[in-house]
């Protein structure tokens, strides 16, 4: 425009282009989103350039040498602001993710999409027919591109699985969760091995539950959470997850098996990481400091919703009738103690995501350990089902029939997702911590559950996470919500004192 | 790869550009289409920018100099092929959209798009108030825009609406679309004349029809048509519409309104859009040649399955007892004579888009001569209302109550769309030569509609029409399909032997 460009211009003109890459990902959520709730299915081919151009381009766009030049001429403005202000917040993230996506090479990143989309169907096949052998090649392909794009941005990190681990759970180092997850694995072996063997009947869980009355009930659960109808929506899709793309552009899903309960927690925990990206600061919108802060700080708050509010006594003191008008063939003879007994049953499992909320952990720990394994070498791949088998049976006493039930379980590997399944207990873990701050600052946060009244709490989290999008690290994000950064005790006190 | 690049690779890289572009295309189709259909109402504002920052980029793209580069790089192998051949037409079809995009500035580009963003809520309020005079500041800046757009591309036209046109009808002049009408104009007047005064009962067409039947009775017809249901949907939206992002991704809508049957022909009209979609040239499905050729040509197919089939004896043959048994309360008194006389009314009435198939014309004749008043600046905006009212009196002996139901009906210029409502015309008469086309191929074509047998009908759409996606100008796409240019004979003769 003719002026000589100044520092307030370049900040201008940065956040005009991470606007647009903040848009480009919007706009890839949904078309994910529509691809798993609304497309067509022989859609897919079709769907898969175009997620792969507009993906291409947002990463071009983030990784423009221009970025590069702009961070550096907003060095001396970044030093002068106060370092928690948004403008240096914003600077300093982008910058540390700026370092760390140029060190990417273009070619490395292809190869690693095209080996997850080629990975994906023979994981499928090798999961259903039970056949690791068959899927060991695409993993290796998988790991061996893993281990090149930690060469490329390992610069300093202390261990080579850091790397990975920022992906999810940034600036947070793996000696870090390491320490906590030791502190946690005893008294949770502990506490296991104490409740197995209770005869806790939750037959009632079981049974016959017609997918329509589901629905009406998830969207009761909703309604009584909270939520501006004109900004949220809930559909049905085989696997669950919380979706959107922005603050008044809010999508969750659920999946109504016909024989459980299932969908009423999984709509409760899908809530949380809504409610989540409903509550994003306003003002940091099209900024990265606005999403987000990590996939630990996102799961506290979906677990927070689905077991402290949505497994507790209060609760389910206001809200069991209504399920007992549901299902009267279910529940009529069932009271509200056999229920919530019902609801806390302990009992080691094979599968992760049927995993009650005690054992959960150690299906976490186990594959934080062999991931680790993996990119330390300490592991051939051919050897993980062996090694998976015998760590089920150490920490969880349970004989692994096939790697159906087993090490190919989850979709994640298949992925390329090597470093995330520990941000799942990091986030279990907080929730506790973040649920007693609330309790602190809100004393009849309880009465207000029985009573059905939310606002204090979507206020409170609102507030005191929400706000705060990713401006800070997690571990600062949850210091500054909480008074504390991740403790294990909180959670053990309240796993002891909720099952014991 | 450190080759030197050879015209082979130009070629590579250009239709790797195209595809880019292309993909870009059909992700903002699925963004608007999701806006349309399935958003959370209040997410409008977060689309706008997402639709506004994809679509940019997709300009950036295909306006890039190095576009430019390849282009005249690739001039001596275009020469050196069969002009019709696909790597011939590619070219020559993107040298043409190109030369085109890039005389246009970004920013008045981005003015456009603003303008209309900011007009669209004024036209809302106005046509509901009827109040003319508040559209009109908006109306005059869209105006002066579309005439700076204009001046920027109008290089060697021989009229400046010639410029407008041609972006919804490429390589169609005014010439050639006003000596069309200007045939068609005297006797539609006269066949209005002399059936205005026809007294047919199509009271029946009138009452009360449940949406879940019309919803059920759509979805047959689609069926009956023949689709691929893993490759289309059909929704609900306000205003019915076509789109998709592929040949395995046809999205059509459609409208319930309880009181009529609308929704059953708008059906079949979004179904001849779809399957000109879901027909398109498989090996050029991310180039611009495998799309479709022009908003005439797409309504031709459209207008085709909708009046032609849709309003014929032979399907109403086949499909009255259907829709008997659907409303009896509606049709059980009602014989097929009588039924097909209703759905041939002719009413000279205010709203283009409950105009019946004769006085259908005249909306858009009416239109098309005022678009190009004001672009040759023979008609003061403030004027507009006067000139359209005097033209509905002449042309359809209707008397304009207010500007709601006369000037501001239609959404089209509040968005920029000025150059749009010929193609309506344009493919109403084309689908005529189209159908007596097939006819002659197919010689049973009628007894086929009859039993619902319409294979020989897509497959025929299909290899003459479909398959040559754009590769042509729409003249001679029609030419080589039919064996003649537009002409206006086949389908006055049609409307007179349907109509007289």
């Amino acid at each position: 425009m003719g002026r000589v460009p100044r520092m307030a211009d370049a900040l201008e003109r940065l956040k005009e282009r991470l606007g647009e890459v903040t848009d480009l990902g919007k706009a890839t959520r949904i078309l994910s989103w529509d691809q798993q709730t609304m497309m067509p299915p022989a859609g897919t081919g079709h769907r898969a350039d175009q997620m792969a151009t507009v993906q291409r381009l947002a990463h071009e766009r983030f990784t423009d040498p221009e970025v590069g030049r702009m961070l550096d001429e907003l060095r001396p403005l970044e030093e002068s602001l106060d370092p928690d202000s948004d403008d240096a917040t914003l600077i300093a993230l982008t910058r540390r993710d700026y370092e760390k996506a140029v060190n990417v090479p273009a070619s490395l990143r292809a190869a690693m999409t095209h080996a997850a989309a080629e990975a994906r169907p023979v994981w499928v096949k090798a999961k259903t027919e039970s056949d690791f052998a068959s899927f060991l090649p695409s993993l290796e392909r998988i790991v061996e591109l893993k281990l090149q794009y930690v060469d490329c941005v390992a610069n300093g990190a202390a261990e080579r699985y850091d790397v990975l681990l920022d992906d999810y759970e940034p600036q947070t180092t793996t000696a870090e969760v390491r320490a906590l997850f030791e502190e946690l694995k005893p008294p949770l072996v502990e506490l296991i091995a104490e409740l197995r063997e209770r005869d806790v009947d939750d037959s009632f869980l079981h049974g016959d539950f017609p997918p329509d009355r589901q629905r009406a009930l998830s969207h009761e659960v909703i309604e009584l959470f909270g939520h501006r109808p004109d900004s949220w929506r809930i559909d049905p899709t085989e696997h669950p997850f919380a979706s959107g793309a922005g603050r008044d552009d809010v999508r969750i899903t659920t999946n109504y098996h016909p024989d459980s309960l299932e969908s009423l927690f999984s709509t409760m925990h899908e809530y949380g990481h809504g409610l989540y990206s409903h509550q994003q600061p306003k003002h940091l919108e099209r900024l990265p400091t606005g999403g987000p802060c990590s996939l630990g700080i996102h799961e506290s708050q979906s677990r927070l919703w689905e077991n402290l509010v949505g497994r507790s006594l209060p609760f389910w003191r206001r809200f069991y009738p209504r399920l007992q008008e549901t299902y009267p063939e279910q529940f009529s003879d069932v009271d509200l103690a056999r229920f919530h007994a019902g609801i806390h049953a302990v009992r080691p499992g094979l599968i992760r995501i049927q995993a009650d909320e005690v054992t959960y952990g150690m299906h976490v720990m186990l594959r934080f350990e062999l991931e680790q394994d993996i990119v330390e070498g300490r592991v051939e791949l051919r050897d993980l089902p062996q090694r998976w088998n015998e760590k089920m049976w150490d920490y969880l006493g349970v004989e692994v029939p096939d790697d159906g039930h087993g090490v190919l379980q989850d979709v994640h590997w298949s992925g390329g997702s090597i470093g995330y399944f520990s941000t799942y207990l990091i986030g279990t873990v907080a929730s506790v911590q973040i649920w007693e701050a609330v309790g602190r600052d809100v004393p009849e946060l309880e009465e207000h559950v029985g009573a059905g009244e939310f606002t204090p709490l979507r206020t409170w989290l609102g507030e005191h996470v929400h706000a705060l999008g990713s401006k800070f690290s997690p571990q600062e994000t949850l210091r500054r919500a909480t008074g504390s950064t991740i403790a294990a005790q909180p959670y053990l006190d309240y796993l002891r004192r909720t099952y014991a």
